[in-house]
């Protein structure tokens, strides 16, 4: 049996997001790191989400959120992540199907809970996400059907997949079933701190040839090649054979490879609502403009204008027609 | 044992919002009556949810949202419902609670699930609701505290307690609990469907001295008195031995007595995304200044004030402040 072509396979922890206002002094009190992703048990998620304020709750999950994006820019895309047969589990399932993503990971009939994010967005809207791994924990090279690994043009392959233990085991075996179908590997960094959790693993895979494309945002880049200098931290990543997609907030992106780098602008936005998901929705439009075959720059453009539009309100997922948006700006037919 | 002053307590349907953005022609193709609510069954809900796009999930019901908008503005809150002890009946709960509004009947051990209801939004922002009711079938008499409907000085109740059998029952004691403590009573008419459904009753209530306060939009209180003209809707509504506040969209909104009528403009709103939760906020704001001794105006100025910060994003429950609006707009000290 062979499954049917995907532009993009993406792959990571299927989490729900429970995302809450809140004020600076509330992360002073939890005692949590603004901007970052931590860990968190049980019963650290059941203290939080009765301390945090009134929220929503919105699907997410890094790779998830890409998978979304890419798909309302047009492209076909599937998702590989774990959720329990439970409520949230089958909420996160209907948001990927109602896009047009394709997900059909069996959900656990035992064991932990679907995972969730506790997300806490402050009044400048970064976001602290605070994640219990739940069900996620269970996902292994078991969930990863060979025939849709190798039908994918692209595979994409969250850091956060290293906290896991088993999904590492998954995401080396994604990696050869790619490569052997001749396809191609990117990884996102996902987080500064993961970085450090796993430095040396994510700079073996650059220099092993895994990778194919790096996502990054400035922060991770600098905590990859252990430097406070950004340019130093552009310059070893030219140095490696990969291209290389580095995020830089409201100074935009640059693409960067050892044929040189092309810088491109933010897309203009009123307010900042909730920065959760710009990393996410810049890689879905990155990735649907090259599975298009279109230039770098267009490429970086599409990013750029879907990362716009998901910092301008609660959640990680896009509200509106991304494609739509897209055409109006001129940046696809 | 005495319970602690309220402002306000408010009963209503305990419901969790599932909603998404969708085109007119997914209105048609469901059958649905644009800008209704109209309440489905578990089969319904499970194929009306299958059909539908991503979704957002925030908890709702009508009175739990003017619940939680009195909160907001500062005022002493209490809610009766009825949720399952499931995910959604958790999160409707901490929703509540988080927010400093006192929710404290038991959730039902067994029986259906916590009601839900699926929001469709058209991209005019009008909100299409169909809702299950689930666990609210349950509520009855038994989850009325006598002594916290005693120490509540506004007891407010929503129309659409009387689609669940039993609540007509609660609502009735509530009615009798309060007079008998001569504090006020205020109704929602919740919807023109609604009213249509239980004309008779409602009219009977307003005659037999039930009512101190009446909340309606235009729509439903044509429907009240029968007749397509504002004008005379209005007219009837002056006749009656009640408070009168009438919203009118984009209008404004109309405080209606035997001594004479004020008008107030709506707040301006740049974009409106999500209609749902307007005339709840607007009753929340309204209640928030009556129980503070403001004037008619400034009650419903701060009415228009809530309902124009919630149909600014998806979902009924306030994002923001709403205490630090009214004070920047100088309607609260």
């Amino acid at each position: 049996m062979s499954a049917a072509r995907l532009d993009i396979l993406t792959l990571g922890n299927a989490i729900v997001d429970v995302l809450a206002r809140t004020e600076e002094d509330f992360l002073l009190a939890q005692s949590v790191h603004k901007g970052a992703m931590q860990l968190i048990d049980e019963a650290r998620a059941e203290s939080l989400y009765g301390a945090m304020g009134p929220a929503i709750v919105v699907s997410g999950g890094s790779a998830a959120n890409t998978a979304v994006g890419a798909a309302s820019l047009g492209a076909s895309v599937g998702f590989v992540g774990k959720v329990r047969d439970d409520a949230l589990g089958r909420l996160f399932a209907h948001d990927l199907n109602a896009t047009g993503v394709r997900f059909d990971v069996p959900p656990a009939t035992d064991g932990p809970a679907t995972a969730r994010s506790f997300i806490l967005v402050t009044p400048d809207g970064e976001r602290t996400m605070n994640t219990y791994l739940g069900a996620c924990q269970t996902l292994g090279p078991a969930d990863l059907r060979e025939d849709t690994v190798r039908a994918a043009g692209i595979v994409y392959l969250e850091g956060y997949l290293w906290d896991p233990p088993a999904a590492k085991d998954a995401f080396r075996a994604a990696v050869r079933i790619a490569h052997e179908a001749g396809n191609k590997v990117a990884l996102s960094l996902s987080d500064p701190f993961c970085v450090d959790r796993y430095r040396d693993e994510f700079r073996g895979l650059l220099r092993d040839g895994s990778l194919d494309i790096l996502f990054a945002n400035t922060h991770e880049l600098k905590s990859l090649f252990q430097t406070a200098d950004e340019e130093t931290a552009l310059a070893a990543l030219r140095g490696e054979a990969v291209l290389g997609v580095v995020t830089r907030s409201a100074e935009g992106a640059a693409v960067v490879s050892r044929d040189g780098t092309v810088a491109v602008p933010a897309f203009p936005v009123e307010t900042v609502a909730d920065t959760t998901g710009a990393g996410d929705l810049f890689a879905a439009g990155f990735l649907a403009g090259l599975a298009r075959g279109l230039p770098h720059e267009t490429c970086a453009r599409l990013g750029a204008l879907a990362a716009a539009e998901v910092i301008g309100h609660l959640g990680a997922r896009p509200q509106a027609d991304l494609a739509a948006m897209a055409r109006r700006e001129g940046l696809l037919a």
